[in-house]
């Protein structure tokens, strides 16, 4: 009763949601108004978001999507040729970035490194043979072999795959190995050097890292990202902390090994001077958390975001294997010396299953140094991760940011906060040449595109209303 | 003419300086008043500021202080048994860390690193003889040497020192390699592991080292420190950036290099598991930069700040191999697990010579994560970089701190901005136990003492107005 009374005695206080025509109404009355952002879900989801927040059963299933996503514990335990992990390879069979995708509608980054991938395996003698063989070769997603491959992402059957394993369910993962920067097959790059470069990380790197993996047992990625959160990382574009401690990590094993010490000295100089090669590992590690993360019923948590260089696809938890796609978007970026915006592809790779997980664009507040890479400021990209918050189910238990005394990046993407604020995923991302053969042209960032929710809400709130159609 | 008449056609604003009687008033009848912060000089020193400040010489003494302070480019170009760099010490003497001290006035950890030192070169059979020497032996500052050494400091003959070298000029500067944390020589633990360890650093670590960087060539410690900066260090109680920025470098040549595996694979894991290692060198870098900017008549940037566990002394270049001194202060801090302040020693080091030259606590803004270890907040660790600015000369040019945008780090302590502002600089420390033989118990965060600074600027005052006394 006392507290009524006390609203009686004092002056009244107005909250304002929404347009500010009533709020500055107020003001200019000298009333208090509190201001509450708020603006109308996106258009055409309206229906779809209250179906499913009517879904008494959706908020456990949102946690239980989170605490999957966000509870793998991600080892590297070895590396294989990638047609040991997945057999399908060795018929013939290419993998992708992205979505599902024809060769006639692949863009020019993504026609390049397929050609590369043929003349790598020795399927054609020269671009023009690749070309044509291409067109006939079946295509699949990475996502479809729990694998996840950076930028054109192509994974052929010869490469070796870093193969990540959840400790406590033995469930794995695979990525390729990445090459550096500058002219490389992802980026769609096949010139010589860049085959050249392939067979000696499959007869070198690959075996040589296997050794040295036999000889350490398994190493905790997810120890070393958390880690490398503390040092400036964002785990998708700045990998140069976890490239580092990876090094540490297997040092010791690489100057004891058996084998030529010059393979092994050749091995930890590659490693050494590619600050990126930690990002293929986190990707793994994405894919095993996404994986862990997807088929739970009514779920509308993002498991998935990629793109194969045309078209952006998501997948949700509560959806399970259906894409929902968009054309895929211009990223705002950072040019090398040469390029600009006119030399870009269209947003590509796998990579974005760093931001799926809470990481890249979600974490780079813990990142400052970022921004020479991907552009804009110390103080946007910290505001960057502030903002995620409003579209993420939770906070990582183990990745956390340093700047923001310790508080857990923002982790699982709920597709329904996405529709309902218009607040877009960040993704931090590199950019290849829209020809084929280019390779890497720069780095920036992108959004990732509204409709891909838009239709992702809809299919969820579809499946809950009556069983799925197929 | 249209600027003052301006003036007179709008309301006046007034800029209140010091004490905030008049602000308040004038601000109480309503007028415009900016305030800006004065208070008057640390009791003591404004006869001497104003003599300084009438010196017309004194601006570009200390630019070309600060210069040398900042343009040394220090590279880590061998490892060189202590008597080698240093013949006195093969005579006997001892260095230790900080102002000149005798015996007697010696705090238990520095008696504890002393009597350690004496064990470890076998002069010694138990503790107890060795305290009875160490009374006799000649004790003098590493910094009277061109060297610097963490906590006591202790260098004695046998020891294998880091070389530092300005690639400009030759000049060379020397520093002990890190032992660890916990129980080691330099917090003043002298127990058989603590020897043990010495003699395999002596043994082992020193010539493995030596010939890894026979291989290598210099190594750039300019640039590892600077790129710590981005990844997180602080380069004084957070060097794990550093330390493996360091093993990146010297590890092909640990791979491919020549003697017993088993001594380079021991190496690499004993760096691997000290994320402290890098320090010593950052040190060793720092006192390349504080001997280059020593002796410039008139200037009053600092360059020494170092604390022997009884005494804190500082050095301005003006005043060249002067001291100036006052008891060491308590450090606040974090202590490990058994520990309180009850156990702690007063402040103890010349790890001070890495805020002395732009890192440590006036690099915190670059190390967030740092405040795990010596307590405070993040948001407290950038506030403390942007207050230091008020202190120092400039900025370092190669020194960045990402969070801020890429500013350089506040270099060049001037002991009349301390003197003007009351600001001390800031220091972050390890702790050490105040028992010889405990070792270290925490972590944590400490000011110079403002005594210091008001006799430096009077002695340079006192030096300007006539010859040098002697």
């Amino acid at each position: 009763m006392n507290h009524l009374q006390g609203l009686l005695q004092t002056d009244p206080v107005v909250a304002a949601a929404g347009i500010d025509l009533l709020a500055d109404a107020l003001a200019a009355q000298g009333a208090a108004v509190t201001r509450v952002e708020w603006q109308p879900p996106v258009p055409g989801t309206e229906e779809a978001l209250a179906a499913l927040a009517a879904d008494p059963a959706k908020a456990s299933a949102d946690d239980a999507a989170l605490a999957a996503l966000t509870g793998t514990r991600p080892h590297l335990v070895g590396m294989v040729p990638a047609h040991q992990a997945i057999p399908e390879l060795a018929e013939g069979l290419l993998l992708h970035a992205g979505p599902p995708l024809s060769w006639g509608d692949c863009s020019g980054p993504m026609r390049g490194a397929l050609i590369g991938a043929l003349l790598y395996e020795g399927r054609a003698a020269d671009p023009e043979e690749a070309g044509r063989l291409a067109a006939r070769v079946p295509l699949e997603p990475c996502h479809h072999h729990h694998a996840a491959g950076p930028m054109a992402g192509v994974i052929s059957a010869s490469m070796p795959l870093a193969v990540v394993e959840d400790a406590a369910t033995g469930r794995r993962a695979y990525s390729t190995l990445n090459e550096g920067l500058g002219k490389v097959l992802r980026y769609g790059a096949f010139a010589p050097e860049v085959i050249d470069r392939l067979h000696w990380m499959q007869a070198v790197l690959g075996p040589v890292l296997a050794a040295a993996l036999a000889r350490t047992g398994p190493i905790d990625l997810g120890a070393l990202i958390a880690q490398a959160l503390q040092m400036g990382d964002d785990g998708h574009n700045r990998n140069r902390a976890g490239t580092s401690l990876l090094l540490r990590a297997l040092g010791p094993a690489l100057v004891e090994g058996e084998g030529p010490a010059a393979d092994r000295g050749a091995v930890f100089r590659f490693i050494q001077g590619n600050d990126h090669f930690m990002l293929n590992l986190v990707m793994a590690a994405g894919k095993l958390a996404s994986d862990a993360a997807s088929g739970i019923a009514g779920s509308s948590l993002v498991t998935v975001m990629a793109r194969n260089g045309t078209e952006f696809g998501i997948r949700l938890s509560g959806t399970g294997d259906r894409w929902f796609t968009a054309p895929a978007p211009e990223v705002e970026g950072l040019y090398l010396p040469g390029f600009s915006a006119a030399d870009a592809n269209a947003d590509l790779g796998d990579s974005a299953i760093t931001e799926t997980v809470g990481l890249g664009g979600m974490a780079m507040a813990a990142s400052p140094a970022i921004v020479g890479f991907v552009g804009g400021t110390a103080a946007g990209a910290v505001r960057r991760t502030l903002e995620m918050y409003a579209i993420t189910r939770g906070e990582h238990p183990l990745y956390r940011l340093p700047i923001l005394e310790g508080r857990g990046t923002p982790a699982g993407i709920d597709a329904t906060l996405v529709a309902r604020t218009g607040i877009a995923p960040q993704i931090n991302t590199g950019i290849a040449g829209r020809e084929a053969g280019v390779g890497m042209v720069g780095a920036g960032l992108v959004e990732a595109p509204m409709e891909c929710f838009v239709q992702a809400v809809r299919g969820l709130a579809a499946r809950w209303a009556g069983p799925p159609a197929g």
